[in-house]
């Protein structure tokens, strides 16, 4: 197909493209003239993949081909190539490393250990995790670790149903732009359930909810 | 207690609290001659809650002022306070008003419907949540829609877990605090274990987890 129809497929601006090929994120076309080349479904493909990782991952272009190298390496098994992707796309924090973090490290090892769970020590949720548990120490809201133990429950039931649906999927391209695309989104939709559910529960699920801007009598 | 106090209790540099005084985040403290002022424990709850929206939240100086400014409204119950608190924090996306927007409301009014859970107009997790939902359409990957009901179920159990632990703090500000930097933390703890629990059901909990980067051999 050629660059136009490529855009229409995928709906990525023609500039767009050609940036992307500038740039080295998509393969050039098969060149049939001196102003024309042929592109195919794996440049569809790529490309999707590619906005997938910008817009949702809402990654920059070096770390989008950071990702893209990772995903496509060879003899990766899809598994592995979703991993790899998945742990680029994890923006490292700064960390500082005081006392707080010491305790977040320990309770972070401490709850794998508990639930049994093999961790890879390069898994950037290690730091995501420890990070967030810091700040639990460093505003001595330490009370909340005992939701841990609920959080893991909830986000393995949830991991379990993700497999589940993607084994499902025959397509390996497809199956690796799903697990990218949907571990990140995955948590705005958490994030954004979880809030619905924090104001069904604190103001009853039976009676329809007041603004909060309205006055309250009770 | 003294300026220097102030900042050893809360782990706010001196240069920082007098910032947050010029600012008005901080009320003055009572002044006990020309350089000196006093601070009450009031000051030191309320600096923990600007650490907490600044550090947590990631919130801006005016962006704290606003929510500080509607967390004690008077008048306001605490559940009113911290909803606010939380309706302030979420940073509003861009919006692009196209089908896979008009495809992403839909799914979310069918899933509150579907769920029986009554959420307020304004709640701005609706924006969060349509949005994440638009573009699953935009990239064509609907199929991962199917898990918005097992995302729900494991929201609402951790929300009812947060909020059973929270009715136990008797200390109003505290309870305050502790619903605004949890609810934000909340949603790196859950993105973290769900991570964790991906590379644990997918590479099977009982053998160690090879390294991505070693060779496979199956």
């Amino acid at each position: 197909m050629r660059i136009a129809e490529l855009s229409r497929r995928t709906d990525v601006p023609v500039p767009t493209i050609k940036f992307y090929l500038r740039e080295g994120l998509l393969s050039p076309g098969e060149r049939t003239s001196h102003n024309q080349a042929q592109y195919t479904e794996g440049h569809v493909r790529r490309l999707r993949m590619i906005r997938a990782l910008v817009e949702v991952g809402g990654l920059s272009v070096a770390a989008t081909r950071d990702v893209l190298e990772k995903m496509y390496a060879p003899g990766m098994s899809v598994l592995d190539s979703a991993g790899k992707a998945q742990f680029a796309m994890v923006t490292p924090r700064p960390v500082v490393e005081d006392a707080a973090w010491e305790a977040g490290c320990r309770e972070t090892e401490a709850l794998l250990e508990r639930l049994g769970w093999h961790i890879r020590e390069t898994n950037p949720a290690r730091r995501t995790l420890t990070s967030a548990l810091a700040t639990l120490y460093r505003l001595g809201q330490t009370g909340q670790l005992q939701l841990l133990e609920e959080y893991a429950r909830a986000a393995r039931r949830v991991a379990e149903a993700e497999l589940a649906l993607l084994v499902q999927e025959p397509d390996q391209d497809a199956l690796l732009e799903t697990a990218v695309v949907w571990t990140a989104l995955g948590d705005s939709v958490f994030s954004a359930l979880r809030r619905f559910a924090h104001e069904d529960v604190a103001y009853g699920a039976s009676a329809p909810a007041p603004e909060p801007s309205a006055q309250d009598t009770d």
